[in-house]
């Protein structure tokens, strides 16, 4: 961390704020130029340093952080790629990983077809909401316990591996029972309580960026698991909230090679979430992949117009398909496989 | 709603939509143009038809929403302002009630200290939180249960109300035993988990806007708790996450007015959130009350530059005091009080 | 456009509005629901009308626009993609094309020595800023007319054509002397004064989205230049202003295939601008690529870190030759060719 | 500026970098930390250096910013507030002056009744635009010179100063001959080839900040015109581009103080652009005063509802008149009078 001390700022001004830097076990760095004094903070745990106490010490312009604030997240941490392993599927090697399936399991047959389906056109995983957050209290909010019933029996008949969100605490043993993957919704991206307590199991978690989360806060969402002991985390990118409304969210595409150089989890894509229209998820979905992504997740639902939740950006089966095929030659000219 | 139809789309796309809608148990209304055919949506019940489904269905171009999507917190369903009591403080009426206090309850003489200074300067209530959502796994996490005894001792030598935050469904019932009222914090504000749990409790429940929350989605939360049962709710402008970063957030001022006309419930603003900078705290709190705010949460700290979090937003006790003296003439010209 | 009136809106607010649609020309069709009326105005012009005056009229709740703003620009009006000639370039067809070279032109030798290289690397387009609009008045401001020189006679050696960005109506006359495509930058995306001049002349516009402008607004902006009688516009994604600061920009990938939707002008991508980050701009080229972009402008210079301007973000020659090469496989991936 | 090398960068890396920023006449200070070094660069005119080429050299992580890019706009460059006099009004001193009138000039006697009815309810100073950017082409423009004579002849007969826009290069000598004040729009913030212009005239200069604007980019627009001789700046928030659809813009109330502290120029605050909406715009006045706006521009129209321009958010002169009378004991509260 860097102190900027206020032009002008006094002797006795710039002591405090090294004794009090020092109390806390770090070095300090002196750097007096013409117009400002600047701090320098040295020590192996920069990331646990509070930066905000000192931006109201007298005399203080500013602060700046140098280090980045996670640690097992990090590159640095692990030079190599992490692999995470769900039901026989590897995640985050060579092979691209797809993952269908619709927003909510709506029953039991419409899962078992839809597993049925996306296997044949090319996925490995099958994805499927029983608890369901909705914006609406008058919404559909999932089927529960008998919706991990029936993704399980399709996993059982298909030999896909399965991912299914978890909304709470209180739900993790229960959807820990079925699941291959734990998915953490956009909108819990900072519930702490369900993070640490992520971190104590010993499954996979997908981990969405929040609505309107920084690749920071996402990195840090994935140390808070780590620290906790599960080291078995994937970050996805999955649109962020912007002004532009001709779209649903705005892909940060940027995000998808940036997050490949400071992490070594899997990076996933959601391009339905990213963009929220049928009609733009193909190219999104190719742009991702040809940016690095190491996992796809795509909407699927056998009726999209009769999607209880997600319809309008759910692909049907058959657009499904065309969209693997699609994506291959692209997978290909990246040094990839789907 | 609305459906557009695309320019040509087919008499048998546009039957269609029409059945559909029907089939939900609406009524349609058809409206031709030289250009597109109109398809209106009537029922009483908009605010619970899905538009989704209807986007992709063949020559639909977009469909467009009339009503609000909530209902018990708009000021159509109780055109007066409703007035929340909590130990004897009315929350919503003629008096702005001033919320103050540290982030973080940070032991127990700290806490009967800043209550005593708060109380004097004029506050009613007492804020600190005994379970923080801390952006960092390595930051302090709060006291817990300890932390809400020395609140509730506070409150005994005092007589102020107190809140605090609640961050789990499964802290609920502790964080009941003790508060009087529940704070659910901005990165909870979708946690919908814990919203619906809130729902059935019969305490009053602040509830601020998502970090990058919009005005809709701050009503839908509130709308998540009244839907079980609990009227008591307040919705709190804390700032919101935009591209400027000379700030921490950026208090978005036209909320508070927007809330006042859309909703019955109390309006609350936290200038500190909203701003993240000591010095930038006092002008935005004076702007909050200018524009209408029934409730200010002040952030408190006997020493901010030792506080263990937010020291870079909190007031020390002497500028809190000159502060809550400088509001009272510009609450006196709204046709306030404090 | 449609006029949703207030709930409980009366007869005579109806009908005042009804009056106002027609006076100017339009028709009604009224739509009584349980608790709304709506006003559907009916007319082919729907683009010429203004939303704003309604807003204020008593009884009216909001307004709500049905049809895009824009005309000329639109696939409606020319369902096959507009293909545009510069110096022998056809920019829009099966080819997509390559526009590269430094921000600023820094000198003679240095934008010829640049136009060789990547012209041998597979660009078709050469670019150079002689006129820069520079964040800081004490930065470099380009050569002016010198700089336009060197760029033609990099043109006369290598056969390329050649792209520069024109500031201010003034300026038109002497840029348009030598450039074979004038460059809008960002920051004047609604300069509309300089659009409308631009639309007078008979050149190429290669027009960029505002820092933090709407695909609308993209699309409103070509309209002007259209609308003066210049045909011949191209609109470019490059990265747009939001609350991640991790990257310079969000470059927003959805524009790409949607723009291809909207409307029949090329549509272009910027990686450079788009993210910031020499580390990046080789994974967000490929991903505009496959996402469907027509061009690509990538900013190359021969010594990036010692370019007078946006250095950080720009490929040494090495880096660029790189590029394509990868970029033709995704490019044959998508079917087209490099 | 702060140059913060990778993990692991070399010794030679490090002198190659201390040896370019020596190359620019600065003093480097090497700061060798446990897992980094740090290079300080000193000297005088830091707000001159570039960061991004340094950004691309090997073994640099990132480069930060210690100063203000800026210098003759900020408070370190004059400690008292500027006073800036047109046409006998003082703007920046103890009083608040209220700026008030049309959108657009749409006529002279609509604009001579408006310039009575404003300057009676206690505006001094009178807008309307007789050039005006219009969003869309098909749009009214503005009645040009007409216009700027109507405004003159209102002047003349009620001696209130006026101000206008004016948009290109080119206009700057036909509207200088008859406003007191140039107004620069958000959409123009940073056409540089206007504001260098203005630069060189001496009239004042009312800046408004960009659509989406940071206060450090109205700070150098502000940089600009003062470098260039003329120190007569106003610089005004007007709402910002956020991802909130419930407004128009939002405005920025943090703003008002933040630019308080760091610039001694006069602020001035534009609720009407700043929401979008009649129904907030009073509140957003008074939130703008008791914030410590020097300035409150009004939009005022004689009938808002048939304005040919930014009705939804004009003020009839009834409730401007109400609202002047609201603000004056708000403006007592902070010390100051309209």
């Amino acid at each position: 961390m860097i102190i900027v001390m206020k032009q002008g700022a006094g002797q006795s001004q710039i002591e405090a704020v090294v004794a009090r830097v020092e109390e806390q076990g770090f070095k300090v760095h002196l750097s007096r130029g013409e117009a400002r004094t600047i701090i320098g903070v040295i020590g192996a745990d920069e990331h646990k340093i509070q930066q905000e106490p000192f931006e109201v010490m007298d005399g203080v312009e500013k602060t700046m952080r140098v280090m980045q604030p996670y640690k097992l997240a990090s590159r640095d941490f692990a030079p190599s790629d992490t692999v995470i392993h769900a039901n026989g599927v590897a995640i985050g090697g060579q092979q691209i990983v797809v993952m269908a399936g619709p927003c909510s399991v709506e029953g039991r047959e419409m899962i078992i077809e839809t597993a049925h389906m996306v296997k044949e056109a090319g996925a490995t995983v099958l994805r499927g909401g029983a608890f369901k957050p909705r914006s609406s209290p008058y919404s559909f909010q999932g089927l529960g316990r008998e919706g991990l019933e029936y993704l399980a029996e399709a996993r059982e008949q298909t030999g896909l591996a399965i991912i299914t969100e978890v909304m709470s605490v209180d739900e993790i043993e229960l959807v820990g029972e079925y699941t291959d993957i734990f998915q953490v919704g956009a909108r819990n991206n900072q519930n702490y309580s369900l993070l640490k307590a992520l971190g104590r199991t010993n499954k996979p978690v997908f981990l969405k960026r929040g609505i309107s989360g920084t690749i920071n806060e996402l990195l840090m969402g994935a140390e808070y698991i780590m620290s906790g002991g599960n080291m078995q985390v994937m970050v996805c990118e999955r649109g962020i909230r912007t002004y532009e409304t001709a779209t649903r969210n705005t892909f940060d595409v940027n995000a998808v090679p940036l997050l490949k150089q400071l992490t070594h989890l899997p990076v996933c894509a959601d391009p339905a979430h990213g963009t929220g229209m049928v009609k733009l998820v193909p190219a999104v979905a190719k742009a991702a992949v040809a940016a690095g992504a190491d996992v796809l997740m795509i909407e699927v639902h056998p009726d999209p117009a009769r999607a209880w939740s997600d319809g309008a950006q759910s692909l049907n089966p058959h657009q499904f398909k065309q969209l693997v095929d699609e994506l291959r030659p692209i997978a290909a000219a990246v040094g990839r496989e789907i």
